[in-house]
Formats: C-alpha cells, sequence, structure tokens
C-alpha cells in the first residue's frame, strides 16, 4: 500500500510540461525589474479606455461574486455574433475552454489533430486528460494546410480536430472557403474546434460568417484586440447542446467580475477596437518593412504579431537569448519549418522603433557569431 | 455513427446541475435591479482600501496577462503561512482547485466522502468528473463528526475525504485536536482536503498549525474575510510533490492579473482583515440576539455567517422566497438536519438592521401561513 496519497495513473502519466515562460520569470532570470513585452501578443494599445474606467468602477465591488451566468456579457455577445445566448458559455480565458473542451470530447487515447506547429497550449490540455495528439503537416509557409487535414482526419479518426485561425505561431489565416472545405471532408461525428484567438484582426469580409454549425465549437477572446489578456475572459460560441454540456463541468464562478465588467464596456467600445486593429495593420507594415531592411524574411499574419527569419534553429535561439539580455521579450515557433523564426508581437510605435534598433544589432552579433 | 460529435460517456452521464443560482438571476427573476446580498457570504465590509487603490492603479495593464506563476503572491503566501512557495498553488478560487483536486486524485467510480449536507460545490466536481460521493452523517448539530467520517471510511475506502472547516451551510468548527485524529484514522494513502475558506474567521489559536502533510491539502481563499469573492483567487497549501502534479495539469495563466495584484495587497493589510474578522464576529452576536428576540434557534458559526431556524423544510423554502420578494437575497442548508433553517451572511450594521426588520415581519408571515 502505498505511503501517501498518488494521483490517478492517467494524471501521473502527463509529462511535466511548462506551457509558457511568463516575462515575469524571464525578467527575474535577466536580473531585470521588466523587458519590453512582444513576447505574448499581449495588445500594445492596452484595453478601451471606457473599458478601464469601467473597470475601476467596478474594483470597490470585487467583494462580490461575478454573475456565474454572465448574462449582460454573453447577451451582448449574441446581439454581437447574431446568436442567442443558450450558443455562448463564457470561461477564463480560451484556455480554460480548451481545457473544457478536451476534456468534454476525449477520453484518455482518443486523438486530437492539430497542424504540427500550431499554439502549444492545446497540445498541453490534450496531454493533461491522456489523450493523443496527431498532427499533419502544414504548408511550406508553415500554414494550415486543409488537405493534410482531412487526409490525415481519415487516417487517425479524430475526435476533435483543432485550427487555430489565424494560426499562432505562424500568423498565417485560412479563408472561410477553404475551413468550408475542411468541415466537409471530416466525418460529421468529428469536431472542428477552431481557435479565432486573433480573429479580430481579419479583415471582416474574409471571416466565415457567424453562423451555427453542430459540428464546429468556435473560440474567442478579449485578450487580443480587445487588450483584456490579464482579465482572463473568453467564449465559445457553438450548438446550443454543446453549450448545454460544458454548462454541467464547468467552473459556474470562474470568471473575474471586473473582467465581465470589462469585457462588456470593450465590446460597446467598437471605435476602439477597429483604431487597435489599424494601429495593428500598420505596425505590422512597419515589421514587414524592417525585415526586407535588415534581410530577415517575414511570414505574412492576419493577427497582432509577425515571424521574422533569424536562421537556423539554433540562430532563432540565441536570438531570443540575445534579446532578453538587451531587455526585449520575444518567442519563437518550436516546429519547422518556421523554428529558425522568432515571433514578435507589434508594439506602440515607440515599441517598435526601440525593437527595430535593439533587433538590428542583436542581428549583426547573432550572424557573426554563427553565420547561417 | 451519429450524426454529430458527441460528449464522452462520462460526461454525457454527468447530471445537468447548477451549484447556485446567482444573486443576479434572482434579482431577475424577482423583477429588481439589485438585491440586499446576504445569501453568498460574500464580505459585507469589501476588500481592503489598500487593495481597492492596487487593483484600480493595476486595471490599466489589464492588457498584459498575469505572472503564470504567481510568485509575488506565493511568496508572500509563503512567509504567512511559514511554508515553501513550492508547497502553495494559485487558482481562480477554491473552486478551481477543487476541479484540479478530484481530477488529479480520483478516476472514475473512485469515491470521496464528505459530511452528508456539506459544501455543494465539492459534489459538483465529484460527480463533473464521474467519482462517487459517500456520506458520513452530521453530529446532531450539523458539525462534522470525525468518528462518523473514520467509520464511513473503513468501509468505502475513499480516495479523498472532503471537510469544510469551518463548515459550509453550517458555520460549525472542528478543532484542531479532532482533525488531528480524523487525519490519523485514516488510511495513509487517502488524502483529507480540508477546505479552509471560512478559516480567516477562526481565532488564530484554535486553527490547527500551518504544516505540511503528504495526506493533507489545504484549501484557502481571499474571497471572504479578504473581501475579494469576485476576483477569483484561491490557493492550495500542500505537499510540494501535489503541488507538482497540479502544476503538470493546471491553467497556468487562469488567475486574473488584478487579482493577483489584489490579493497581494490584501494579504499585505492584516489590520483590515482583523478590523473584518471583529466586526463580523459582532456581526454574528448581534445576529444570535436576533434569533433569541424572534424566537428563531440559531447554530453557533465560526463563518461570516449564520443560520437561523425557521422550521420544516418547506417553511424555510418559503421563508427564502419571502425574503426575496422583500429584496433580500440569502440561501439555506440543502440537508438534514439542518434543511429547515436559513443561512444569513453577517452584513454591515445597517445591513443586518435592514435584514432584522425585514427578518421579523418575514417570520410572521411564514409562521401565519403554515404554523410549526
Amino acid at each position: 500500500m502505498p505511503s501517501r496519497p498518488q494521483p490517478t495513473a492517467q494524471v501521473a502519466a502527463v509529462p511535466a510540461v511548462t506551457p509558457f515562460v511568463a516575462p515575469e520569470e524571464l525578467a527575474r532570470r535577466a536580473g531585470r525589474d521588466s523587458l519590453l513585452r512582444l513576447g505574448a501578443n499581449e495588445s500594445a494599445f492596452g484595453p478601451s479606455p471606457k473599458a478601464i474606467a469601467a473597470m475601476q468602477a467596478g474594483v470597490p465591488h470585487t467583494s462580490w461574486y461575478g454573475d456565474p451566468e454572465s448574462m449582460e456579457l454573453r447577451t451582448a455577445l449574441a446581439v454581437h455574433h447574431v446568436c442567442a445566448i443558450e450558443n455562448i458559455v463564457i470561461g477564463s480565458g480560451i484556455d480554460d475552454l480548451m481545457s473544457l473542451l478536451v476534456r468534454t470530447f476525449c477520453t484518455p487515447g482518443d486523438v486530437s489533430l492539430a497542424t504540427r506547429g500550431t499554439y502549444p497550449t492545446w497540445t498541453y490540455h490534450v496531454a493533461a486528460y491522456g489523450a493523443q495528439l496527431a498532427t499533419a503537416e502544414p504548408t511550406a509557409a508553415a500554414a494550415v494546410d486543409v488537405d493534410a487535414l482531412i487526409a490525415q482526419a481519415a487516417i487517425v479518426k479524430p475526435k476533435v480536430v483543432y485550427v487555430a485561425n489565424p494560426d499562432n505561431p505562424s500568423g498565417a489565416f485560412v479563408p472561410a472557403a477553404e475551413l468550408a472545405r475542411l468541415r466537409a471532408g471530416l466525418a460529421d461525428d468529428v469536431l472542428l474546434a477552431i481557435d479565432e484567438a486573433y480573429a479580430d484582426f481579419v479583415p471582416a469580409g474574409a471571416l466565415p460568417p457567424d453562423r451555427i454549425e453542430p459540428g464546429t465549437i468556435r473560440l474567442r477572446t478579449f485578450s487580443k484586440a480587445y487588450g483584456l489578456a490579464g482579465a482572463r475572459a473568453g467564449y465559445a460560441i457553438a450548438d446550443a447542446a454543446h453549450i448545454a454540456v460544458f454548462q454541467k463541468i464547468r467552473q459556474h464562478f470562474g470568471v473575474n467580475r471586473t473582467a465581465q465588467i470589462g469585457a462588456l464596456a470593450a465590446l460597446g467600445d467598437q471605435d476602439f477596437a477597429r483604431s487597435v486593429i489599424a494601429e495593428v495593420a500598420a505596425g505590422r507594415e512597419e515589421y514587414y518593412e524592417l525585415g526586407r531592411r535588415l534581410g530577415s524574411r517575414t511570414l505574412p499574419s492576419a493577427t497582432n504579431f509577425v515571424c521574422f527569419e533569424i536562421g537556423s534553429r539554433a540562430q532563432a535561439e540565441t536570438m531570443v537569448a540575445t534579446l532578453l539580455e538587451c531587455g526585449v521579450f520575444v518567442r519563437k515557433p518550436y516546429a519547422p519549418p518556421i523554428d529558425g523564426f522568432i515571433r514578435v508581437t507589434v508594439g506602440t510605435p515607440a515599441e517598435r522603433a526601440a525593437f527595430a534598433a535593439i533587433f538590428a544589432e542583436a542581428l549583426e552579433r547573432v550572424r557573426e557569431k554563427a553565420p547561417a
């Protein structure tokens, strides 16, 4: 008999993986008080001033639980997405909803299919529930390859196919028609989970229409264009039957009260959201131009970040470390064909200028050390 | 073949239960803008002014993720509880940690043992993971019966024994020596989970010492004495090996950034916490006196709420509904021997006075309708 309580065999078998090391921890390691935060795709433009004011006004009532049904927020989102409130569940960020999704649809041993190299937190949750991750190859440009996913799904029989659209870390976008082709190419009992964390940065006409389908769950967040990453407010849009299942097992009181207030105010300030999206588009162009100027190839991005090619995987890793030494926090894609790139969030004009200067110098140093 | 994605058999079998209907929803049903909130054991005394100021100052940076390691908060908590940071994990409230705990230690079909009638969210999570809840009878005063738990554990062989101490909804407290006797009476491989949500209201000397034991996990929250229920910040104190397991499967970015700031400031303002605890103690005495005056028996409480006896279960339910009609939100224990009671949070002096007047009148109406 064991002499102390033991985790279940399934949980014991989960590998110890930390999805992301935080900038706070990196700053501690680098002996710095703070870093230029261009590594977590947070919004450099902050939350809407209206959201800030609403949250600050709400703070004295932090002694009250938030509404576990997030009724006001769901009502506003239902209007925004032209669906019923029964089609929406709020979670404490997309990560929370991913966990709920894997837990709901995957028994230990079940397969989830995703594009190799995509958002590692999906992989984290798949592993944490003892499910298996199967991967399809990305395109040569590190984008989602719909044909590869369909072909692989026919072989590995996944319960859930995960697609980040736009993709993170590549920034690539799958147009609506391609996505419809993916859905049509999967069996009806396969769930298509579309992570739309960065969808607000996609031109409106290019996105799939706001339609509820029984085979598709879409995940959205207030963390990116709305500038509320620290609030932890995300939502799933899905068939009411799926939402009803989540209702049976979710954390009802899990969403912070002030976050609900902030999300509602942010959603109501579309003018601000549009200004952020325009700023980000301008910043992406500036990054592309910077890449051209420095001879670092960039990937076309439909998000608030851009990937810059450094060289080999080792060189890209050196670049991340070099930038950190200079007080700049960036991350890098972990898988080929873009593991020789770094991923840089679009900052404010001042942050972009600071990054451009430091990056130019760091690139010289890295190239000197180990020519490509 | 099913024509749409299906949840796993385990999740499909979970009953559709909503742990608590929120006051916002009750207000909507009652056609009111707001209610006198005495039903969720939120702190009527709000967060510390220092925590409010710190959170308001932090709000503009909501665009940044919170530190996924909550390093500052864990460091302060380690000092507070005289342990290592490796003994502490932060979650988005105790509910989040309960979910993690059941998930970690209970395979579907495994048994968790608790006192019949205790905090229903534990039951919710046990059911949501397909585990089984076994119960031991409470004492005649609805308190935890250590002997009954030990005897029942020997029969049902639980993976986890759950004890809320002080208990919710009864308010009863198990002294340190009794708790030590419970631990000693359980097999070494049985986990004892002690929910200490209300422990801050217990006189310091009466609490078990801050000691890390491999067989015990303690759950704490900033929701009650610290007045941060809406923030969603709780923590588990446990053996480093258990914390390391949670680290493998938890939501790393799940805790709101402003909540971390608020919790840290609240923890640092022990003067304010002490003043709240003293106010609550005075309010409890006032409630006991109110009960004596109105001929409604009260249960001795070590928390920020008091249970008042109404009569039969039906009468207590009528009382909850009657109070709601009068704009007062309270809840009631769901299980004998105290299902004929209502549970009332200690409010501010003004809220207590308002409650006393409304309760006196409502008690007459309920007694007239159906004499006990």
